[in-house]
């Protein structure tokens, strides 16, 4: 195993009507100005807002609002937040949503507390010192950035979409009532699970230094948001279902499932960035398309983990060659995909790429990642190419 | 489920040489003026202490040290720290040890940010507004109190030992270098495995609220300090299993595995303290000494939980009746305490406590936690003598 880091001070509060306690958190840790910031209409809807903001005028506590963080979000967005922060002297953030939200404020606090365009940080050119501190009312679980230290950023000039992690953005508080998740629509609910999923199998899929309570705790974690996807599928007000995927969204991120490794993989991630960036298609549903395409690809160089992957997660008969146990594994999860719903290919995603397209994605993912990337396997453009095409 | 709240904002440095890193992570904390507090000869003997004040000599933090805490910290000591830490205005604390070091530590670091006796938050009288800021350089994998919020201190006076928790004393930082614990004994290995297990035993055999998610993270801790725990008794240095234990230590107490529940049983725990205060036992083994005779008492009112045990943890055969597969869960607990040199009565644990004494340590139990406690079963003192008479 390697050496690890394991910092996640996010302070968790979790369960029914746990948003009424949102102001008490926000002056424990010391906010005064509050800039409340949400995607689209469903919080304004729900009565979600207005719940959030009766409670801090009951508590005196000042804030401004700005909606309209869209999934896979924009930069330009962040640009005004950054300015309206600026110019209310905005000291905390408070997100209302899901990732598209978080991970918009996170950018928006980095924005205000660095000189300079915030997009570099996004774009490798130099690191941030600081965030505003940030607050999270979560109402989908997906993306996990409630805890985790990384927010992915959608540069509209391009469609170039990229992710930035430091400690600096680790949410404050992340209150999380799985009530507030029964409203989404079933497809983002799959969506949701698929990329939960997908944030601890990237760290699982490696060849070097994992740890057996890491594994133990990823597979832990895998099973058991693969059983209540499933019970989603047909009993979307499950309560305890709710919350099983979602503080699972947050422990499949947060870091914990790859304490000791190397890092992890994430070339699903990263290959699904470029989709996620050109067709603005749903993140989730973009990693299920891309998966099995990919592990049937890298799966031979990294035969232990998806003869593991296949028995301890996916649970398939584990007779025969390791090769077809692991094959095995990459069918059921395929299966499994299909079962909430969830798209194996760029077809049933609702995309088809000429070849053109999908050479520019592997040449926009290749220097993304800076020539070649991947811990299953080591990916080039040539390789990236191979898996994009496969998948159509 | 029940509603729970998570917060473990310790910085966790995991790996070989991470004590060398002690002085940056004080600085990242702001600390000026560092106690350096740690327990017997070893942490000397070792050379540790003299590498931890060349660190901190070389990066100009001043300190003071104070040694002699020793298993079941005593409040004396206490005392003595926090009228050290006041008169050299010491604003950082660092132990240096295992459990007893840390929980003194922190029960120095309420001494010194509260007014009056700090020895009232152990007698339940009153609740501590604040604790020094604490770091941790681990050399024992047991207490977990590198990353919780509770400290056990044992009042010299009439041998009483009462624990406190606060989210104010979870450690700033914890550095964890697996080699520091291979100069432990081999039975403070196998205590501290014992220790480390029954944390998220305590948190697992509940009647209320548990989470599936909960439970494979339990499980798959349980099974894998299980494992590496008969690995260490034979290959004691072994790199791998050393740091497996340790960081599962760490995780067992932190609070992860029982978000969800209704708090956990804890009565293994307060019927060891009273053997703890009265004979000064390593409390891994008294634990271990104890577990078996509550498990017996109890498992009838908690079967599920015990059946889910013995399979999902000790992996024994699932055929026969639920009471049939619980007894042999306990059987293969016990037989494994066994393999690691843990004692399962009271005499194997060295001591034979006459039957008035033993009617004495159900009483201050009783005492200790206002009567009656307990999730798989709840326990008044007849019950509590009833399981101290099992265990001779």
């Amino acid at each position: 195993m390697f050496d690890f880091k394991y910092f996640t001070p996010t302070k968790v509060v979790f369960g029914k009507n746990t948003e009424s306690k949102v102001a008490d958190l926000i002056k424990e840790f010391g906010g005064k100005k509050i800039l409340i910031h949400y995607g689209g209409g469903s919080v304004v809807r729900t009565g979600l807002l207005k719940r959030v903001t009766d409670t801090l005028d009951a508590a005196g506590i000042s804030y401004v609002t700005l909606g309209g963080a869209v999934p896979n979000p924009h930069l330009g967005l962040v640009y005004e937040g950054i300015e309206l922060c600026k110019k209310e002297n905005v000291d905390f953030l408070l997100a209302v949503g899901g990732g598209s939200a978080i991970d918009s404020a996170k950018a928006i606090g980095y924005g205000v507390v660095n000189e300079g365009d915030v997009w570099d940080f996004y774009d490798y050119k130099r690191k941030a010192k600081g965030c505003l501190p940030l607050g999270v009312i979560l109402t989908i679980a997906a993306t996990g950035s409630e805890m985790s230290d990384s927010s992915v950023i959608t540069k509209e000039e391009g469609l170039v979409k990229r992710g930035y992690s430091s400690d600096f953005c680790r949410p404050k508080f992340a209150i999380m009532n799985p009530e507030l998740t029964m409203t989404l629509p079933d497809y983002q609910t799959a969506c949701g699970c698929a990329d939960i999923m997908m944030h601890t199998m990237e760290r699982y899929f490696t060849n070097g230094g994992n740890m057996e309570i890491t594994d133990a705790l990823a597979e832990g974690l895998l099973r058991t948001v693969k059983k209540n996807a499933l019970i989603l599928v047909n009993d979307p007000k499950n309560y305890d279902a709710r919350a099983e995927v979602m503080w699972a969204g947050s422990l499949a991120h947060n870091g914990i499932t790859g304490c000791g490794n190397d890092g992890g993989d994430w070339m699903t991630h990263k290959l699904e960035h470029e989709l996620g960036g050109l067709y603005d298609v749903a993140h989730g549903a973009g990693l299920a398309a891309i998966w099995g395409s990919w592990a049937r690809y890298v799966y031979k160089n990294c035969l232990p983990r998806f003869k593991k992957f296949a028995i301890n997660v996916m649970e398939v008969d584990p007779s025969g060659s390791d090769e077809e146990i692991a094959l095995r594994g990459i069918e059921a999860m395929e299966d499994f995909y299909r079962k909430i719903n969830m798209p194996t290919n760029l077809h049933e995603l609702g995309i088809d790429p000429t070849d053109d397209e999908l050479k520019e994605m592997a040449k926009k993912c290749a220097i993304g990642v800076g020539g070649e990337m991947g811990s299953a396997k080591v990916l080039n453009e040539e390789a990236m190419l191979a898996i994009y095409r496969a998948s159509m």
